[in-house]
Formats: C-alpha cells, structure tokens, sequence
C-alpha cells in the first residue's frame, strides 16, 4: 500500500464516507474554480463535520506530509482554494461546518462555524431584525471562513469595512492540530499580539479557520439611492468628499462607472433602461441608509444633499429611486457589469487600488496610457471610488483570438496595469487576493521587507508548508513529498 | 576598551550628542515608570533624529548583541518601556521624531512621527475642524508611537474603537535594521498577510515603530452630556442596551461608577458637587455627540431618549449637562477617581474586561467574592461598562501597611481578580498591556495555544531576542549578552 494510499485508509477511518471520498464524480467539481482558469488535482475531499475531527485531519497530514487546500464556496477570483496539479494534496471542504452557533442580538453579534454561506447569515441575521454588514456577488456560495481567509470586501465597505472590520472572533487548526480559540469577544483585550490578524486574509496558508464571531449591526430603516451623470471622474471624486461631509455615518456606497459600461450593460439586460436622459461620460450610484427609527427623513435629507450639490456645480443631472424596485434596479445595473462585458469579449480584469485621493487622477491618467501602449484595446474603470478601490478591465481588440488573446498580449497588459498602479503607491490586489493567479507578480511588484516578513511568518506557523502551498507566498513551497 | 564601551562609542558617532548619552542625569527620568513601580538601569539614551537613523542604530545594536527598549512618553500602566536592572540595554527614545508629516483634510488622513504628542495630535486635527478619536488622562504625555504599542484604549472606544481602529498604515524598524513602510494608506489591500496588525499592541517586542498613518473623523459639531443615578450596575447595563438602540451613532460613551467612587471624589475635589440629588447606588456618564451639522437636534434628541428610558423604569433620576462646563465638570468626577483613591491608601488596581453582555454580572458577583475572601479589603469597579472593561480596584483594609500591603496581601488579591476573571471568559488585561507587570500572570493563565503562537512569531521576528527583553512574552530571554 502506497504512502497515499494509507493516508486515505486513515483519512476515512477518521472521518467515515460522508467526511472523505476519492469518488471522482464527487471531487471533480471543486477541482476547477469557478471562473474555471485552474483546474488541480487531489488525493480526495476532505469534509469533517466539527473543529475537532478538522484538528485530528490536520494531525493526519502532518503525519503523512500530505498538503492541505481549505476550501469554503469555491467562489474565490484568485484560485486560492484550487489544487495544484500534482495530486498529492488533500481539498479541506469547510461545508459540512454551516452551523450557527450562537446569536446573541443584545450584544449584536454572532457565532458560527466556518462552512456558514454569506445569504444564510443574512437570513438569520434578519430574522433579529439586525444585519451583517458585508455583501458581494457570490453570497449565495461564499462562506464564512472564506470570506475571512480572503479579507473580502464587497459594496459596503466604505461604510462597514472589509470582512476584517466585521471580525470579533475565531477559531483556527495551526498546523501541529492545536486550535486556536478567541471566539469568546471581548471588546478590549491587550493580551499580546492580536493572533487572529493573522489569520484573516492569509488565504489559509497560515491555518484553517473554522469558525468565528462576527459583529451584526440594526437592520437599515430606510435607504435611498442616487444615480448621479458627471462630467468626469475627477467630478466623482468632488461628488464623493460632498457627499461624505454632508452624509456622514448616512453614506453606505459609491461607486462609479462610464459611460462605456453602462452602455454595455443596457445592451445586456434586455429589460433595462438608462436611470438618467441624455449621455453623461460618467455615472455615479449612491446609497444613503438610516438607522431603523430614522427612515422617515432619508428622502429629504438626500434631496437636500443632491440639491447643494447641484448649487455647487458637482454634477450634471441625478434622480433619486422613487421606491425600493428602482433602487435594486440601479443596483443591477452596476452589479451586470462584469458579465455584461464578458458577452462582448475576451478582457483582462484587474482588481486595484490606490490612495483614495489619487483614485480619480489614476483612471483618468492609466485609462488613456493602456489604450496607447495596446493599440486596439479598450480600458475601462469601475466600482468603489469611495474605496480606491476600482475594477480596471482592458478588452481585446476586436480581432483577438479567444484564449490565445488572453495568455499573450494579455499577460503584457496585466504587467503593464500592475506596474502603473504600483508606481502609484497602490495595490495589485485590492480585494481578490493573490492566491495563485497574481502570486508571481506579488513577487515581482511587492515590497522586499514585506515579502521577507510574510515568509518568517509563514516558516513559524507552518514550517513543512503543507496549508495551501503555492498560494499567496512568492516561493513557497508548491508541494511536499510524503 | 569593553564591548559596551565600544557599541557607546559608535552609537555617539551615529547619532550624536542629542542622539545619545550616558549621562546619568539625562538618562536617569526615563529609568523608572511613572508610576513609580518599576526601575532598571541602562547602557544609555538613544534618541535618534529620524527613521534612517533608528535602523542605523538597530543594526548596530544587532551587531553588538544590545537589547532595545522602546520608550514613547513613559507614560505606560505596565512597566512595559522600563529597562531590567542587568544595565545591559538601551533605551531607545521615541520623542525626538515628533513631526507631523502631512496632514490631508479631504481624505481626512494624518501622517506623523512616533514621538508626536496625542495632545498635539488633537490640536493639529483641530486646525483642520478635524478630531482624532482617542483620548485618554495621559494625553499630554502619551505618544502616537507608545500608544501603538499598547494598543491604546481610552474613553472612546465603545464608538470609535482602540488605536488598532485608528491606524491605516505604519512604519517600524525591524530587528534586522529592514524598515517596514506601509505609510500609504490604501482602504482595500489584499496583498498578503496584514503585517502593521502584528505590530499593533507588540509593545516593542517585535519591531520599533517609527510612524504612522491615522484616520481622522470631522469635527463635533454639539455633545449632550447626561448623569444618570442607577439601582444596580445590572440596571446601568439595561440602560447602555437602550442607548445603543436609540442613539445609535451618537453614543460616544458609556461610564458607570458605584456611590463609593462618587463620594471618594467628592472628598478628594474640594470644589466638585454631585449632579443629582439624592443617593443612587450606581451612576453612568453618557455622551452623546452629533456632527458637524447637526448639533441642533441633540439636546432634543437626548431628552426624547431619556424620557423613554425613564418611561421603561430603567433608571432613577438624571440630569443633561446644561453647558459645556457643566459636561466638563461631569467628566471631571469620572476622571478623578484614580487620584481620589490614590489619596484614600493603597488598592490593588486591576484593568480587566469580560464579554459584555456578561460585564454587569461579574462586577455584581465579583466585587463581593473578594470582599468576602479578603476580609477588610474594599473592592469597587468603575469604568467602561459600554465596551466591557471595567477598572476593579480593591482598597486595602485601614490598617494595612502601605508597601508591604501591596507586596504580600495585595499579590494574593490580584491573582484571585484574575483567577476570577480567566473563569468568566475575560482578559487580564484590557488596556493597559501586559507590560513587565502582568507578564507571569499572563504565562499562569494564558491559553497555551496562544502562548505558543506568540512565541513562534517572536522567534521568527526577533530570533535573538533583542526587542524589548522580559516584557510582554512569558518565558522571553530577559537580555542577551554581547
């Protein structure tokens, strides 16, 4: 019997059928991510059922020098949860785990396990009348354990922080199976380093997170939402610091989009229709919220913001939704960007930040220099202005092969993208991760002294490598023999 | 020539004679906390000009095998910036390096040196009717740097969070003289493992911190502040719950104190007069503050909360700042108490939280529990209720000699707080760090995971121990000889 072979025997003693298969019908799909750029191999699918049989499992594959590849909804845009292809590693399914542990609607906060989905923690949340303040596209899929491994952000973050904002608490297998347990919150504690920290956004190459408490906030009174037409997206910018001296704690959103995308999207939806007449180069959406006793001011207050506004020349036109069906109409306008785009064509997408402050001088200084240096290309911006954070797509030219586009010219335009934004002091991940899809260029672009420290770290807690080798760490180790 | 000699020698050649000194006249204040608990001695004062020149001095410290320990205004609960008594380290003052870097009112961001003074912080944000949302008693000593450190807490944390909310990016001079530049702040960066986290709250156990980038929030623009007479501490926490609710984002503080505090206070300030009539068993300070805009409302809106809480029986009596002299002479009450007890005798000060929704039960269990077990003693608990933490002082009994009181009794005490609040899932520590002071309670009470964990990122860090030897990690090398 192979080494391998007497992990598995071991690995399905310890967590019976349902928690280990090598069935290929059943691990097959959690091979390949989901945008389906990596597809991997593995040994089976591991999916324990508690903290204690993930510990006994991460035991076992110490023993046996088997990596592991923790796994929540597979609906991350890096491939971080994806094998690589020489088979000798474990996936570590966190799904089982989707229990909610506890929730405690005086304290506003929540425990759960690791494999709890995003839209499941919504539901339970509103049904306390409180809610989670963190959402993006993949909620019905994301976990919580992922979400908390890839830091996610998402279209609150202006407001409400990444998913590290919203951590109070949580438990982790380290590498030697111990757990590491600070699920019980205590909103002040200065006993030594905040380990936890640690562990949000290390994309499980530090330890498994299997559960953890999360903060819950009172569910929104009323909200009202602006589809703003500019001249420009420095004019965004302008728009963005009025709206958060006059709005306050009210601003939930702002994102922007040109006028490119939104004609992208019209063309998408068959049933959509422009939120504003006549043609404005860019577009703003804006949500104010209030608190659950405040509702009944919320429309006079946007009106009168939008109004000094106009007073003050920093928009071109702007409707507010008369009702919550408009309101998630303009939403789905912004959210039908990327499939829109990805109907008309091949594109490279880029998920970068900058200094917020430089964030409209960026666009409209790179948008012009890809266009230039790639002849026959189209670069657009979108999403989080209020965040630095913008989506940064080039589309291939009309001619491009499929596939062919994407692994040539489109790698040149990635490194060039990546360069632009690490001159301007920003990141080449602003929400996505590095996982394996941007870990050489984390290598090539990322600070020496950062990358030194992530690797001593990375050598102290886990010093065979074997949690998620080959993600995030330029030069980790991508795989350990038995 | 001895090795000390030698390493004095080229500390002077790098840094000067404002850069370093032996002088024992200069040198000897920055000896002892101010507290006046610890002593220790040391080879010299380093105070170098600049971040280059701390990494210049960090490597020759490497080189000589010197130990550091940082110091911002000495102005730490813990002994955590005092020196052991072996004479064998350096202290490396923080306080020449007190610039403001840049200040940017629309991102509503500032930059500065460690060494900068929280009260000149406030006044440099003021300038821009701009505020930095952390105070505390020590302000006018206190550095960015130092509050860093310890993961300052303060009278504002129920809204605002500790210093680690505040910190969007840092600088730190690591042991091998590699400088960590994270300044730059970018709300949304997923590039990896969020390094400034691990220095936050270190307490200069694995690196220096140099500078920082912190947020700022507008202005106030009006406060209300309320005195509130209260049955039971369990009623105070009745009270906070329907504060959060109604008031929201306005809530800026929560305080509570029992009748002993009050009346030590009114002893100890001969001008100061009780807000309410009456006797009240428990007293919260609650602040309330609005925007820029909207200070109209809040003397309305204060009343309209306390009338409705007076309509659910939740308190006895209450009274609304009329002025702003008035607040201050609320808030003077609450911060007097340390002194006030300090002229009483000697206590037993313990800074301690627990989760909580559990805080108003343990301080009604725990207060007669020590009573009980320390026959004479007198225990009382102020504090911040709204985030948990609460101060839990135990007086000594009349006849106690003050020294030996605290060297023999007052030890058996503190291990019995912190027995106590180990069992109800708290920390023995909220605020005010481990320091040299709680350093072996933490190593007997401490979850050993964690403990471990703390251990392997010191090592990996600092592999030679030269970062701040004998505070904070149990068990940590207490110097390292040349």
């Amino acid at each position: 019997m192979s080494d391998i072979d007497a992990f598995a025997e071991a690995a399905l003693q310890l967590l019976g059928p349902r928690g280990f298969t090598r069935d290929g019908d059943i691990v097959e799909p959690w091979l390949t991510d989901w945008r389906g750029r990596y597809t991997g191999r593995a040994i089976g699918l591991a999916s324990p059922a508690s903290t204690s049989e993930t510990a006994e499992l991460v035991k076992l594959c110490a023993r046996h020098g088997i990596p592991i590849v923790p796994q929540g909804g597979n609906s991350g845009m890096s491939g971080g949860a994806t094998p690589d292809d020489t088979g000798t590693a474990i996936i570590l399914s966190l799904r089982r785990m989707d229990r909610i542990l506890s929730l405690d609607p005086d304290a506003m906060q929540v425990t759960c396990e690791a494999g709890v989905v995003l839209q499941s923690l919504h539901e339970a949340a509103a049904e306390h009348r409180l809610r989670f303040p963190l959402t993006l596209g993949g909620k019905g899929s994301a976990t919580i354990g992922g979400l908390i491994s890839t830091n996610a952000g998402g279209t609150q973050v202006l407001r409400h922080g990444t998913m590290r904002a919203q951590v109070l608490g949580l438990e982790a297998v380290l590498a030697d199976g111990s757990v590491l347990d600070t699920l019980t919150p205590l909103k002040k504690d200065n006993r030594g380093f905040d380990l936890k920290q640690m562990l949000i956004g290390s994309e499980g190459t530090l330890g498994v997170v299997t559960a953890a408490t999360l903060r819950l906030l009172p569910e929104i009174g009323g909200r009202a939402v602006i589809w703003a037409g500019l001249p420009s997206v420095q004019q965004a910018r302008r728009l963005l610091l009025h709206f958060e001296r006059a709005a306050g704690n009210s601003l939930e959103g702002f994102e922007v989009l040109p006028k490119q995308c939104l004609k992208a999207v019209l063309d998408y939806l068959p049933d959509a229709r422009a939120p504003l007449a006549g043609e404005h180069e860019w577009h703003a959406l804006i949500e104010l919220v209030s608190g659950p006793d405040g509702s009944d001011d919320l429309p006079d207050f946007a009106q009168g913001i939008l109004e000094s506004a106009f007073e003050d020349g920093l928009l071109d036109d702007a409707t507010i939704a008369a009702n919550d069906s408009q309101a998630e109409a303009f939403w789905l306008l912004r959210d039908s960007i990327s499939p829109a785009e990805r109907a008309i064509g091949p594109a490279m997408q880029h998920d970068i930040s900058v200094p917020v402050s430089r964030m409209a001088d960026f666009v409209a200084a790179a948008l012009p220099a890809v266009e230039q240096r790639f002849p026959g290309s189209s670069a657009l911006a979108f999403g989080h202005l209020g965040d630095g954070n913008v989506h940064f797509h080039v589309l291939a030219p009309g001619d491009a092969t499929p596939g062919e586009w994407e692994d040539g010219e489109g790698k040149h335009i990635s490194a060039f993208v990546h360069d632009l934004v690490t001159e301007w002091g920003g990141s080449i991940s602003a929400e996505h991760g590095i996982g394996q899809m941007k870990r050489d260029e984390l290598g090539r672009l990322g600070d020496p002294v950062s990358l030194a420290l992530m690797r001593s770290v990375k050598q102290a807690l886990d010093p065979r490598g074997l949690f998620n080798p080959g993600k995030l760490l330029p030069l980790a180790q991508t795989g350990v023999k038995p």
